[in-house]
């Protein structure tokens, strides 16, 4: 008898939001394995901003996703069939699963599967603090903003899978940490279990006037590094209050994946403040992640790293997980549970 | 008989683009020198954009230029009377003279005046592609864009003491140099005389959509590189044409000094093409003039660095002569010869 795979499928592209209706629920009936691949059962399915970019036909941070094939995302899972011997059934992995429950790989391609060891650190966290977010949050936080002992950080989108470790990370490297988030829950979950300084509740302030007074409160002393995930009035503001010599790392640029690009409003300030801009793909920085992931590993297992996560039931919940994603719903790390 | 020195002091500061009223012309007699101090006889006055931002109140690169006293500006010249043994009467030096016919200075102040040697570089040149302009555009080619044989590199204001300095040193590099200036006599000047590859006349291309196309077919391979000394659309524009991984060194955005700040069009595209932004001012940067001025002076000496000067006569000349600068209206090094 052979497994039945449920999958989604991007359908359409989107002309503005998201709609449910872009995705496409299908099931289909799975091949036998040929030599070298393994079959896993996908546990937890990562919903990411950066799927946004890939669902556009437009030139984006990477290819598009094709339409009518399997949404991509990152998977944590179990092997349950296997015809490759560094893969045994039973074992461990992190891969491109997709949004789908079962991942049928040649695993004998380099990188494509990931074993893990989850003694110490849960499996879902594979998928966060200690995959890709985390990777991102370290990447941008170390090899761009470069913070020194001392210094003000700010991160936007601050409760969330990449902020929360950027701010963490920067409270561990002896700077002031100041989050920017959506609504004071997660306000406080910022400044109390995240252990920032001070968060912003950018919902209580409509324009970069009035956010920008907010920056000026929270950060006394200018805003030396800014990790940037969702752009829009968030940057025109944090640059009113940049230091001379700041860094902005340019890691998601949310605020205007849905319709026209958003200006900057003062770009002369770049000039000014002799300031650094660098927008970055963590998947082009292979180089740093094995040294990240220890790093972020040993945080997570000793409790040092704290993080959240909201967690979907199903396969079919995707689609709308993903969408309040967008809306900044989510707390913590979007993940799905793709198996009951 | 005591000497009498003619001098530009600001006057007011401009609210919108610089009138000839916010400059005014005065007549000092000069003191006896003290101990260490030289007095020069300021032969040539450099004008250059970055005096703009310093006529405003507001922050800018730096401080503000005071009201009542005299205009900064670097000049070179010749020492005529002294009470330094370091700089006897008759030696050449380059330093931060002012808009006026003398200059008294403590020379013991370190880096206040530098000796030139003009026999193989004219004096003037210490002003242009041997001093402070050509400094700047070795750091912001060499240091920001760290261009690559066969690479292709943007320049605004190519004409100009700067951007000329840019196209050449990005050909001798081996990189494909393309100029942006204003008018086919600079555009001609600049394909023919300095060598580029390449000259957009962007008074042809009234916005960024009409300079985008004129930027992809002067750069088929896209752009790896850009030295933006204007700003506006056609920042906008080189954008709309960047490269995965290009960089733009920010030194001037005059197209924005007089008045709003000019908003940046598609800020997205930075991370899209995960780009690298830095503003800079190289007189922060000292650690790399010995090096700079070493090469400079080299090519200019023999001749394989072009440059051309638009001089002004007589003191009374430089206001202007500055005006006409920021407007694009000087071909190449804006001097003004302060003595007959």
């Amino acid at each position: 008898m052979s497994l039945i795979n449920a999958r989604i499928v991007l359908a359409s592209r989107p002309t503005g939001p998201v709609s449910p209706h872009n995705f496409r629920l299908e099931s289909v009936e799975l091949s036998p394995l040929a030599e070298g691949q393994v079959r896993v059962r996908n546990d937890y399915l990562s919903l990411d901003p950066y799927m946004r970019g890939r669902m556009n036909e437009s030139k984006s941070y990477a290819a598009s996703q094709p339409l009518d094939e399997v949404m991509i995302g990152g998977t944590v899972g179990e092997v349950i069939e296997s015809r490759n011997d560094h893969f045994p059934v039973g074992c461990q992995v992190v891969g491109m699963g997709g949004w789908q429950q079962y991942f049928t790989v040649d695993a004998k391609e380099r990188g494509v599967l990931q074993k893990v060891d989850t003694t110490h650190i849960p499996l879902s966290a594979y998928l966060g603090p200690v995959g890709m977010p985390g990777v991102t949050a370290w990447y941008g936080l170390h090899r761009i903003i470069e913070p020194k002992a001392g210094q003000t950080i700010v991160v936007s989108a601050a409760s969330g899978a990449v902020g929360s470790v950027v701010g963490q990370l920067a409270k561990a490297a002896g700077c002031r940490a100041v989050g920017i988030a959506g609504g004071p829950d997660k306000c406080s979950y910022v400044t109390g279990e995240l252990g920032f300084d001070a968060c912003i509740d950018y919902r209580e302030h409509p324009d970069a006037r009035s956010l920008s007074q907010a920056l000026k409160a929270a950060c006394p002393q200018g805003i030396d590094g800014h990790f940037e995930n969702v752009g829009g009035v968030i940057l025109d503001a944090v640059l009113s209050r940049a230091n001379a010599f700041s860094r902005v790392a340019l890691c998601g640029m949310i605020a205007g994946y849905d319709g026209q690009p958003i200006p900057l409003a003062a770009p002369q300030l770049l000039l000014v403040n002799r300031m650094r801009v660098e927008g970055f793909i963590v998947s082009e920085h292979m180089e740093v992640w094995p040294q990240a992931l220890k790093e972020l590993g040993g945080l997570v297992a000793t409790g040092r790293l704290k993080y959240r996560e909201t967690i979907a039931q199903g396969l079919s919940a995707a689609p709308e997980a993903f969408i309040g994603l967008l809306k900044g719903q989510n707390f913590g790390k979007q993940l799905v549970k793709l198996h009951p």
